[in-house]
């Protein structure tokens, strides 16, 4: 068989599984759920034995002791795999909920039922929890999912994709629910991203340059977001020991994550007292400034930013400084440089608040908090699937009522329109 | 200017444009759209006259009746253009509401705030009031709109979108908020396409063809519909009378657009009563049937359908017909061979009604009533915008909440994640 029609025949599998899928008792999906995080547990052993030759093949290739990192299946991560599918069993099922209904003046009763969006792509690099994760969220939404992880954990992630299936398999899951792309070569994706007829959205998680090549090549929606130049505006009316604490854990607490704050706006008013304690607090962090030419003449020492700095997503300990003349200068500098992600103010002053929240078009907008917030869980949403900064369907972090959609239903009585 | 910078430029006016139309008072746009239906109407002469010059071109170069009609704008299509606007000035603002709101253990308030798309871009073909109707819906949306209709209707398109710039300029939409693509050339499009960082959403509407061509080119996420391959099916317990009533309507009131009929599927306990009747019914109105064997042993003189009829969007009188087991085999036939656009059941049974309701994975599924009725005005959208039968973002007919997205707003009071 063509490679072409092996990824069909996936696909096909997941659109007839879908249809099985959608109408699964939610107890039916919960079950499962729980066992396959049992079954993740029992296997630990066979999991690391599969996960340490991918180790080692990483190793080997020389990538980079971060890469290894999350490649690395350790006891914490297996624990966290099997906890999340026990959360997402927990979680309130979202199909069928009819959210609204309405009456027509013909007597028509029009409502929007939640169902599963039916087949979803996952596309991803590195952490092999992630084929656990994703398969979870779209299991308890009534998707069937298609996994293609990296080929440098492909045998960690089969392992994983061959308990979830057998376990599935074993408690009502129809086979073809969970399915795992089992080659590494990229025109599997290619083919995989034609096929608009079978597979209903792509979700590609994995670094900027996957993510521009399944755009360029999908005709099937994606959702998606390439990066994350998060913000924190210190405003003239803050609590300066509350936006030192703010700044700090936006960029500190974990700087290698999207919502992680990559720019400090400070207004002008009290740059001069926020900016030397806070900068000494970062330099203790050992996190590199580098600053526009107003706040140099306040924290001497610092390097100076070029133009590339206000658009970068470090990623790293390095943070881009600018003193700003106050509100609207701020927005506009976020509507300039920022990639439609997270932005905080901190602020005593209500009426630039609730500007802030109104005029600050980001998928997470706070005040008074930090952009580590922008988490599915950290909102409520209970587990992630991923972020969104493409505006279509869902923007910011998305949980599981995300890989659903609404269809509308009618209850009639004879009419017919004239 | 190259046609590249051409289209990018008017790409990034649309998209400052959109800052400043998210932050307008609703006010303000339902003054334009009032004043805009104004102008269109006092401006007929002129538009008539602009007209007629896609018209005669038209003539010459032959196209069919149906297309001149459709390109044409007659005393009521302007009048219909003028009343379309004065509708949405009428409808409410969907932009900034917050449709709920929770709060988090640590203090944090999170809620949704509905916001606008952005830029959006419309790809449609013939008709002319498109270039209103949709300029309006977007405006009303809060989204900067970029137009481009079909080189048959260039000076018609050009004429109207003049009148509705200079008319909103006048009254406080900024300029980028409605533009139009000056050139017929297909590589504007194919431009256009490429935009993704000024452009958040296209919506194509015309054949199958052009819909086709724009999700293959397309780096900017697309809500489409192919096509409408709607059934209704008719279950042993129907009032035989009411279904008489909704086939043929849903078949014969207006054959030519996307939500009638094109397959009428038969509870074979009934089939014998129902089919000669109704037969006779469509025979009377000019409608072609073509059946399945056992529909053909009890109308003897109809048609064989052949394989390519279950999947044909006829757009004409003519009608597939097939006789079901029960209603499995009418969700089997409806999965395999339908759009996901609508479908309907005549039946008088709780069970089967509520199955239907539930079981068909169709964008509008309807119980006792036409599959007419699936138009984002019928069902109370206010207006319609488009009908998806893509999943993302909007999944059937489209109003004007539809052209909005949704951004994450918190409150916090200083919280930091550990």
């Amino acid at each position: 068989m063509t490679l072409k029609n092996e990824i069909r025949q996936v696909a096909r599998k997941a659109r007839e599984a879908g249809y099985v899928l959608a109408n699964l008792p939610t107890s039916t999906k919960n079950a499962a759920l729980e066992e396959m995080a049992k079954a993740l547990h029992q296997s630990a052993s066979k999991l690391k034995k599969a996960n340490a030759i991918d180790v080692t093949a990483a190793r080997k290739a020389g990538l980079s002791p971060a890469m290894i990192d999350r490649l690395t299946l350790s006891e914490s991560t297996l624990r966290g795999m099997a906890n999340s599918l026990k959360e997402v069993a927990l979680l309130p099922d979202p199909v069928g909920e009819v959210s609204k209904m309405w009456k027509r003046p013909n007597g028509l009763w029009v409502g929007k039922m939640r169902i599963p969006l039916g087949v979803i792509g996952i596309i991803y690099e590195s952490r092999p929890n992630v084929t656990s994760d994703a398969a979870g969220l779209c299991l308890k939404a009534g998707n069937a999912v298609i996994l293609r992880g990296g080929s440098e954990a492909i045998h960690s992630n089969l392992a994983i994709g061959e308990i979830l299936q057998r376990v599935g398999n074993q408690h009502g899951i129809p086979a073809g629910a969970i399915q795992m792309i089992p080659t590494t070569s990229r025109r599997a994706v290619e083919e995989m991203l034609q096929l608009e007829e079978y597979i209903d959205v792509i979700i590609p998680r994995g670094g900027e340059d996957l993510i521009r090549f399944v755009v360029s090549h999908s005709k099937i929606p994606v959702i998606k977001h390439y990066k994350g130049v998060c913000h924190v505006f210190v405003d003239a009316t803050a609590d300066l020991e509350m936006a030192q604490a703010i700044s700090y854990n936006a960029k500190v607490q974990r700087p290698g994550v999207c919502n992680a704050m990559e720019t400090l706006l400070v207004h002008r008013d009290i740059a001069s007292r926020f900016l030397p304690p806070m900068a000494e607090k970062f330099r203790a962090a050992g996190v590199e400034l580098r600053g526009c030419p107003e706040s140099r003449r306040i924290l001497k020492f610092i390097k100076a930013a070029r133009e590339a700095d206000w658009a970068a997503e470090y990623l790293d300990l390095i943070l881009a400084v600018r003193v700003v003349a106050g509100l609207e200068e701020a927005i506009a500098h976020i509507i300039r440089y920022g990639s439609s992600h997270t932005d905080s103010i901190v602020t005593g002053d209500y009426t630039n608040a609730q500007r802030f929240l109104k005029e600050v078009p980001s998928s997470t907008v706070l005040v008074n908090a930090s952009t580590r917030f922008s988490d599915g869980f950290e909102l409520g949403l209970g587990a992630e699937i991923g972020i969104s900064t493409t505006k279509l369907h869902a923007f910011g972090p998305m949980g599981v009522e995300d890989l659903t959609t609404s269809k509308f239903i009618v209850y009639g009585s004879g009419q017919i329109r004239t």
